[in-house]
């Protein structure tokens, strides 16, 4: 197969956009769509500071890659949860985010859950058990945490993350199951500023994974490609595999999925306000200084200090 | 494993519901939770003239058997389609429907297109193509006018058919893939009557079909076990397998995704008029005197002539 815009051999094809690509006229479409992606979902301007969110894996690379490509001012955030899994997940994670850092000049911050507070996540999940004893709840509320810490401290204006289509459709499909009425209606690839809280946008939300993955091997980015050890088995991953049986049936299911939902969201949601969350963030939690839905400390706060108190007893 | 209700050795354990019964209390089950649907979204009281449309399978049976087991006034209409396939598909469907009519001496329509019109179903799909080829959409066609047709005749007051849980959700998930808004709002186990069209209700959208397949076969009812030959790798066909795996990883899924939309319903669609059609049925077909949405000739006379025509070309 040739690429439909040079006499190149294509190295990708996307059926559902009926697009054959070369390397060279991939990367660049690539960058086009996040261009127009971003400006479609007024995502953000180039007088913005960007913070990219980066774990290390290949959308987080891929995205930091485009957006500085693009001339857009950004800084990564790399939080080191302290999980070991095959290979020690976390620290093979941070090496290589550090040397895409070093390679392209570009800032990054790092922040070690177990030097700033004493326990790695697992361990803080351990303490403050919930659910069916995956850290990820916790680690949410870590990693939500850290952001707000690091986007004020250094004068973020963004936040972005590497949520790729596949990731985005697990989620709507997810609650579109359950009729999850509250979260349909925020979900979108852009969310606004709130309270204390910086706005956040996923400018590869139209992207397959297969072509975020695509992107970060023909750009010579080396990313760690072992999943997190805790994904493992997880709900969402069993509905990516349905997801990928709908659209092995009808290829770009997803994608229109994903768009039509987006499309349709206003007519059908027409009157509720997108913001009209009834847990509007009021007060300032008094040991981090972060906002917080009720008095006293942040759900962060009285998870760090129950942690420390059970282990030091 | 035992009966939840007595010491016998229980038939069938429904996990969705937490609950193990006996041929003897399955049965009786059906029947209550038939009334309860039928209460619930009041589909229709003892004082009403219930029309049931059979086709000779488990569903349409079951639903038939247990209406009148309940006390309802019912008459079936069995609509010879004139379907060949494995062993002549439309007679033996007819056959065991007269079968059962007779046995339990209840009043039965028969309806034979190929009489009635001068053709059978897919001689009339064949000369009105549209869309793959498949009869689908004229079968439809042919089976709303002919109900009308005998309701009217014969003074019916509701129109019931046996869509079970699977047949619902595989419609719902369908238009849920595409968010087709209008098709979601007008979902509903129960349809209110319309000019010149009869209200219907689905008293079995609650049961999963291996539920009605079990009453069918624990109440002795002989049935039609093929599958229509034209349903074979269908849309809804796909879909239903991947409901399958849905409901296989998490059991009670499919009854949860429905429950959970009508319940949900109202509140997403609050200010979209559930009968808001734009298509209000407004005059009367000059041939077949039934109410149609535009002037001339309905859609079913129009396909019959045309039939008619090319045919004797």
């Amino acid at each position: 197969m040739k690429c439909r815009k040079c006499t190149k051999h294509a190295v990708i094809n996307m059926r559902q956009h009926k697009l054959a690509l070369c390397s060279f006229h991939f990367l660049e479409w690539i960058k086009n769509q996040t261009q127009k992606t971003i400006e479609r979902y007024k995502m953000f301007t180039p007088d913005q500071k960007i913070l990219v969110a980066v774990s290390g894996g290949k959308d987080s690379l891929a995205l930091w890659d485009v957006l500085q490509q693009l001339g857009y001012q950004t800084g990564g955030l790399y939080i080191h949860l302290g999980i070991q899994g095959v290979g020690d997940y976390s620290q093979e994670s941070q090496r290589l985010t550090e040397k895409f850092a070093k390679e392209k000049n570009l800032p990054l911050h790092i922040y070690n859950v177990q030097q700033e507070t004493g326990s790695p996540i697992e361990e803080i999940a351990f303490y403050n058990k919930r659910g069916k004893g995956k850290p990820c709840a916790v680690c949410g509320l870590v990693k939500r945490h850290t952001i707000n810490e690091i986007a004020n401290q250094f004068d973020y204006d963004v936040l972005v993350t590497g949520h790729n289509l596949d990731d985005e459709v697990a989620v709507l499909f997810g609650n579109t199951l359950n009729w999850e009425v509250d979260f349909l209606r925020r979900q979108s690839p852009v969310l606004k500023a709130k309270k204390g809280l910086l706005p956040k946008a996923k400018p590869f939300c139209r992207f397959y994974e297969r072509e975020t993955a695509a992107y970060a091997l023909l750009a010579g980015i080396e990313y760690i490609e072992e999943e997190c050890p805790f994904s493992v088995g997880s709900t969402s991953i069993q509905q990516k595999e349905i997801l990928n049986l709908l659209e092995h049936q009808r290829p770009g299911m997803k994608l229109a999925f994903y768009i039509k939902f987006l499309k349709n969201k206003k007519s059908i949601f027409q009157n509720l306000d997108e913001d009209g969350d009834t847990n509007d963030i009021l007060y300032v939690c008094p040991t981090c200084g972060q906002s917080t839905q009720s008095e006293g400390n942040c759900s962060y706060c009285n998870t760090i200090k129950r942690t420390q108190l059970k282990k030091n007893k």
